[in-house]
């Protein structure tokens, strides 16, 4: 199990800040998170309130962004967190088939307003996955459904293809583009998830697909679900002044902890959770 | 008495960015500071951690702030405030002899350590004067001392010096320049103000200095001392998440509000405040 000081997820503005205030502070970071770093960020028209950036554009600013994180050594790893697990004495972060493990986890996800389908959290490791790298060789020859949030789970469509006989991909996006025969895409709004004791179809606007699993890939998964136990207030994540969770060793920034949905909130927000969580683990380890 | 939507006091990286937004949010607003944003962004070697600028210069990146208020016809008025009251339907904040009237107040002066002399407080109006500007006439052909914190206040000595017959100057700071031959400047430590009903002489590290009156020209004056009753909590303001203090309509961002004494979280408080302002005055104005 690779071993961080601090693992962040999430590569908007609040999660890259962190990762630059860790990283100068001297931490070993894992930086979790897409390699365009904020889709929010890459789609924004002119930005006027960055302070330093006047009228910039979104896709500049990323750049700019890219450049800072670059300029430090900081490279992103583009993998979805999937679980975090209190081990006591550290932190787990789970990302499908891999573990880290940590002393703290920052969490800079932005707001995540998804509501799971009906039927998500019973079947659960019953037939609905969040991981088509890791049960992918579950499916050999079977059909498995594809409920996809963004682009950059396209090759994992195409991983699942290999192994499964067809796969049904249902996007959530514009413009999907999937390269293999035995890949359909389906335009249809997923609205149930169906079974008993395990998955047996998915329930849409215009009739149920039957099928033997079903992937549901989403850019992040809500806090709630990624660490149980974890304070909310609606969407959001309760955080203290210091950007302290209620699950210690856990900080969070940017979106994810409330309004305004603001870049150089976030910024400044992850900064803080980055300083906290340092203060963090040094006091841990001098105890 | 001018008329503003929102007054901000202080012109470092919250204070800016809390004009910004503002102004973008189509408030009307008067911006408090020295033409120099920030002395202590002016004076900061390679910045690592402000987001977009890695390593930049403290002098750079200021230049880089200046551009933007510009780019937004934002101007900042040199000026010092003095005190804000509340006249209950609105907020006044004094600066010298000017008034201002407004809806809110965003107070970002940064964090102010420095103490009241002992006696200044019992004294203060009684000899003990914060504005060369409004009293400079009270001291026509007697003696005053200036106690300066910045450069920014060698003019107002020099106007005292017009109506004074001597001007002690005692500066805080290196490198003191004033053009009038009745200032003299006096290199010592100032320890207390002394006087029974009124003031008479300004104790030193190295002797009393006896005079009818002393200036004291801070760069900005403590919270608690600018609008009493406001929550403090040791030398910071005390704020919500929303960046709202107990006095409704004052707002407050930057390090004034704690720790960690950061750009990047000072800005993006800035941004908050601004929000939280702009919040305030629209359900004030349709109530």
């Amino acid at each position: 199990m690779s071993e961080y000081d601090i693992v962040i997820i999430g590569s908007g503005p609040a999660g890259l800040e962190a990762a630059i205030t860790a990283t100068i502070r001297k931490k070993n970071i894992l930086l979790l998170g897409q390699k365009k770093c904020s889709t929010k960020l890459f789609k924004a028209h002119a930005i006027n309130n960055y302070l330093g950036f006047p009228g910039i554009e979104g896709s500049d600013l990323e750049e700019r962004f890219e450049e800072h994180i670059k300029a430090l050594g900081i490279e992103i790893t583009p993998k979805t967190a999937s679980a975090v697990y209190d081990m006591g004495d550290y932190l787990a972060v789970q990302s499908c088939s891999d573990m880290f493990q940590c002393q703290a986890v920052i969490l800079a996800t932005g707001v995540i307003t998804q509501n799971l389908f009906p039927g998500e959290e019973a079947l659960l490791g019953k037939g609905v996955s969040y991981c088509a790298t890791c049960d992918a060789a579950l499916y050999r020859d079977k059909t498995a459904i594809v409920i996809a949030y963004s682009k950059n789970e396209e090759p994992e469509a195409e991983f699942l293809a290999e192994y499964a006989k067809n796969v049904i991909y249902i996007p959530m996006y514009d413009n999907p583009e999937v390269s293999k025969d035995n890949i359909e895409i389906v335009n249809k709004k997923p609205a149930e998830i169906l079974g008993d004791d395990s998955f047996t179809a998915l329930k849409t606007d215009d009739g149920d697909i039957p099928a033997d699993g079903v992937f549901i890939l989403r850019e992040s998964i809500a806090p709630d679900t990624l660490i149980p136990g974890i304070e909310m207030d609606s969407h959001h994540v309760v955080v203290k002044k210091d950007m302290s969770t209620n699950i210690p060793g856990v900080f969070a920034c940017g979106d994810i902890t409330g309004l305004p949905y603001q870049f150089i909130k976030a910024a400044g927000e992850g900064d803080v959770a980055a300083l906290s969580a340092c203060a963090y683990i040094d006091a841990k380890n001098k105890a």
